[in-house]
């Protein structure tokens, strides 16, 4: 992890602002493409490249189990986060779909999954089985965090030598909306309350009590804010740490990643406190339903591209949002200019 | 015209609710997918199919000019108009750009540009060379706004037997975000402020003088709100109606029309003046950066799939959200069932 982030270097502002001067040249009003536009201007930005390609993207979906499951947290049981990632080995979850739809490879990686697991089509990289229970002891030991986040690593790094020039992950895990929510609070000094959403599923009643146990859980560990490290060992989890370093090999290879919902926006926003310069890499693909997905892009000043009342994870928002990229690229790449067209620019008569 | 609004039937309801039923056995948390479940739901209300296939798609552009542009409205000289055009005709415009990513066909339609224009490629359908300057005169008869309204019938009756699942229209002609805030303001009874914005960009002065122009061409024409082809036959435009009977077009032939920007919606509230049913069968793509837009979404109970600070038209905005109702068909036609999957559902221990 240490040698990445060291490799990491902040996004190529001249080369926004080149694309941006092209942009105003093409045969719109200026600036009418809205988002799409300044789009096209981080694409140019992360790559240093004035009509870079997107295609082909990869998407890679990281499993873990957490042992605060034990709490009661969760509307599903934990038997569900083994179950989807046979579903997803299959090809029947929502990612996948989603991902036949964009032509995007998908990984799905077993990072910390709680039972054994040996399924075609699912990469083994488990780092322990599920994490420990956080209200009782530290979710995992710092070099075991460090473990997990080489595993996202690892996963980028594989994308990009099998081809792919955009990435985004996804995350199963039941109960990892609590650990999320719980980092979250630390990391930014919001209250738990303000981050806990429904998750899954679960009603006012059964969220207040989810409430309680973040808060059990926060006071029990007392991690550093400052040491992102510390808040992910002690109230992540193994996928959130994965992801974590999915972010900051995508930045290290200069790739542009597609951030999914609130566990992934935590995800992005503890590989940024590790590494700003990180943060123009990150697209941020979707507004989640989550309440604390709000907080989360907030400390990361990000704007997401969809806002679709979305709450699966999975990378399911990321990947929707993917032709998004596609087109901007295209706009740059396939527009006429005025001259070329011959079309009457504003200043002309 | 008369013919094709006694044709249009509401949307089925029921299999709407089918659908609904379906997705909540679908591998994801009940209501997880958001919008994208919504979607599904009325395109199964829209085609009466539980699986239905949005592929291929098609786009249908209407140009036409606008007398009103002789009082110096807009940003751009009214030869743009003619000049874009051919620029659609070679591809290199955005929706030609934004049409190939989604693998549209692409009908360029000539319903009243003010130039002679015979080019391969374009469809010439001109009901006249433009509109009369709507501040002097009615800016079109009655009959020729339900001639025009013919042409976007017939368009969309060709694509519909080219085999388009999916129609999306868009406009081209300079002044017609000036024509559309006319009909908008009279259609609602907003006041004209309320619904001017910058157009392709014009200055807040411009704007001014934009909003008395529009406020002289309303009293002089005093149309009746309550009869929308006078409305659209006096401050109107001949692309505007053409859009107009497009939409009454894909509701008679049961087929999702995707809604772009500020002028569409407008041509889609005539629309569904004309024949309240048609709205069961309209789907906004996105909410642009025109403040007239909100007013028309408003007017039509309607929240747009994306909001990306564009005001392009052209349909460019409808052609961005095409890959999402792709998503939702998919959705409903491949994801597993928790019991297919084997995946335990909430209700489960």
């Amino acid at each position: 992890m240490h040698a990445i982030v060291d490799h990491i270097q902040s996004v190529d502002l001249n080369a926004g602002e080149e694309t941006h001067r092209y942009l105003d040249t093409l045969t719109k009003p200026p600036g009418s493409l809205g988002a799409l536009e300044e789009l096209a201007i981080q694409l140019s930005a992360i790559t240093g490249e004035l009509k870079p390609s997107v295609t082909p993207p990869a998407v890679v979906v990281f499993a873990a189990d957490h042992g605060v499951a034990d709490e009661g947290v969760s509307a599903f049981p934990q038997a569900v986060t083994a179950q989807m990632v046979a579903n997803f080995a299959n090809g029947g979850a929502a990612i996948n779909v989603f991902a036949r739809q964009i032509g995007a490879q998908v990984e799905i990686v077993d990072v910390g999954v709680a039972s054994p697991l040996t399924l075609p089509g699912v990469t083994s990289a488990k780092v322990r089985y599920g994490t420990a229970n956080m209200v009782l002891e530290d979710a995992m030991q710092c070099d075991q965090a460090i473990a997990a986040i080489d595993v996202g690593i690892a996963a980028v790094n594989r994308a990009k030598r099998a081809g792919a020039k955009c990435i985004m992950v996804g995350e199963m895990g039941i109960a990892n909306t609590t650990a999320s929510s719980a980092m979250l609070a630390v990391l930014t000094g919001e209250s738990v309350a303000s981050v806990v959403g429904a998750g899954t599923g679960i009603n006012p009643q059964q969220q207040a009590y989810k409430v309680a146990v973040i808060e059990r859980a926060i006071a029990a560990r007392s991690a550093d804010p400052q040491v992102p490290l510390e808040v992910l060992a002690k109230l992540g989890g193994l996928e959130i740490a994965a992801m974590t370093g999915a972010y900051l090999a995508a930045a290290a290879q200069r790739l542009p990643a597609i951030v999914d919902g609130f566990i992934a926006t935590v995800a992005a926003l503890t590989a940024c406190r590790l590494c700003p310069a990180v943060r123009g890499y990150l697209i941020f693909g979707h507004r989640s339903q989550e309440p604390g997905h709000d907080v989360a892009l907030k400390a990361l000043e990000a704007k997401p591209l969809l806002d679709m009342g979305m709450r699966l994870g999975e990378g399911s928002g990321a990947a929707l949002a993917y032709p998004l990229l596609q087109a901007a690229t295209a706009m740059v790449a396939e527009m006429a200019t005025f001259t070329d067209a011959g079309v009457s620019d504003k200043a002309s008569p």
